[in-house]
């Protein structure tokens, strides 16, 4: 591959419209990420070096962020489909609910692959997982987990016992297995119509707060599932 | 008081200042935030009211953040004692080593309360849990949970049991009371120096991720020794 020293290189456009759309393409930054992207099975289209076959001035127009590690790689979007994920009834699967800040989404998705859940099914309203602050926050976990979008209706339908964190919920163990764990929007929590159809379940916890992070949630939630699995 | 409507007047600097500095002064935003913040106990030196008694180009100047609820409270920093915080051995307090990111501090005090700790101690390094991204992310648990800052020798010669997070720690239920819980530093974890004078402790995990948030770890661990405590 000739060294690319243009802005308006074609591949540079792409490149740059998958870090701002994350549609059918994805950026993964990072030498160290873009190897693992390739050992997990993602398919890459193109891996730009700084100064090797790219120019300096054009790599520092691609990303936002200053790089030590001057690599990145666009792949396609790993496809998983929902229904596999709920296939997966020896674990329990994460559904979030218009959780709107990337950084929990991907904390969330990084929590999901620690505690072994079938996978991560983004409800209306989320924020992407493949957006790059999202990825960044993952910490690699993006790589392991499967993540698939669904409406509200098609969750309701897909037969499966669900679980929604609200405060007024029992603060029993949470599932271990056969079972959708929802977790709701930073300010509403988990919507009206999902709540008239799943138990509720809160986290136990003092009164000098109101409420808790929803990625704190999460990760407590999360941990005690995985520790209830193992038992 | 006479409406400010310069930008050079003593107070408007003075809370500037206190917004960039956090030093002895400490400036909380929104009514509902600074009414708390007096309810606690916290000694306010001014409070000012968008278009009451500070023109709204003063206000718009002073902060930082668009506030759709523009009042902000100029206070006295709350002082705690570490010794205070020590002395209390019904429940855990939580020591954090060189926590860089203001807002895992801010999500750590508030799991401080959520949780029922006795406070927070802030070793060298550790961003201030007294700056605006810091309070922010507490969501007005910084009003409640006494911080105090203690060099790491000074914790060590406290001669309250030290258990510190790390990868290689056991896996056992974290203490419920008579002891200090240490996070540590998003890159490097907790200190050598801590490490030896404390037991390890880890959260169980599937191997597909390295580590955890120190946030996320704070919140599994947190959550469970107060589950212990209330056994």
């Amino acid at each position: 591959m000739k060294t690319i020293t243009s802005r308006h290189n074609a591949l540079v456009k792409r490149i740059r419209e998958a870090i701002r759309e994350h549609k059918d393409e994805i950026v993964i930054e990072g030498p160290k990420a873009v190897a693992d992207a390739v050992a997990h099975g993602w398919k890459a289209i193109a891996v730009l070096e700084r100064d090797v076959n790219v120019s300096a001035d054009v790599f520092d127009h691609i990303t936002e962020t200053k790089n030590p590690q001057p690599v990145l790689g666009l792949f396609e979007r790993p496809l998983a489909r929902a229904a596999d994920i709920l296939a997966n009834r020896d674990t329990i699967a994460v559904a979030l609910d218009a959780v709107q800040d990337p950084g929990n989404v991907g904390t969330i998705v990084r929590l999901a692959a620690a505690f072994d859940a079938a996978g991560v099914l983004l409800l209306p309203g989320c924020a992407d997982a493949f957006g790059p602050k999202a990825i960044r926050s993952s910490v690699g976990a993006i790589l392991s987990v499967p993540i698939a979008r669904m409406t509200t209706q098609e969750l309701i339908d897909a037969n499966v016992p669900l679980v929604a964190t609200a405060m007024h919920g029992a603060t029993d163990d949470p599932p271990s297995h056969n079972a959708v764990l929802i977790f709701g929007n930073e300010g509403a929590g988990v919507s009206e119509e999902l709540l008239r159809h799943a138990s509720a379940l809160a986290v136990p916890m003092s009164g000098k707060v109101e409420s808790l992070n929803v990625a704190s949630t999460a990760a407590i939630l999360l941990a005690r599932s995985y520790g209830v699995r193992r038992r």
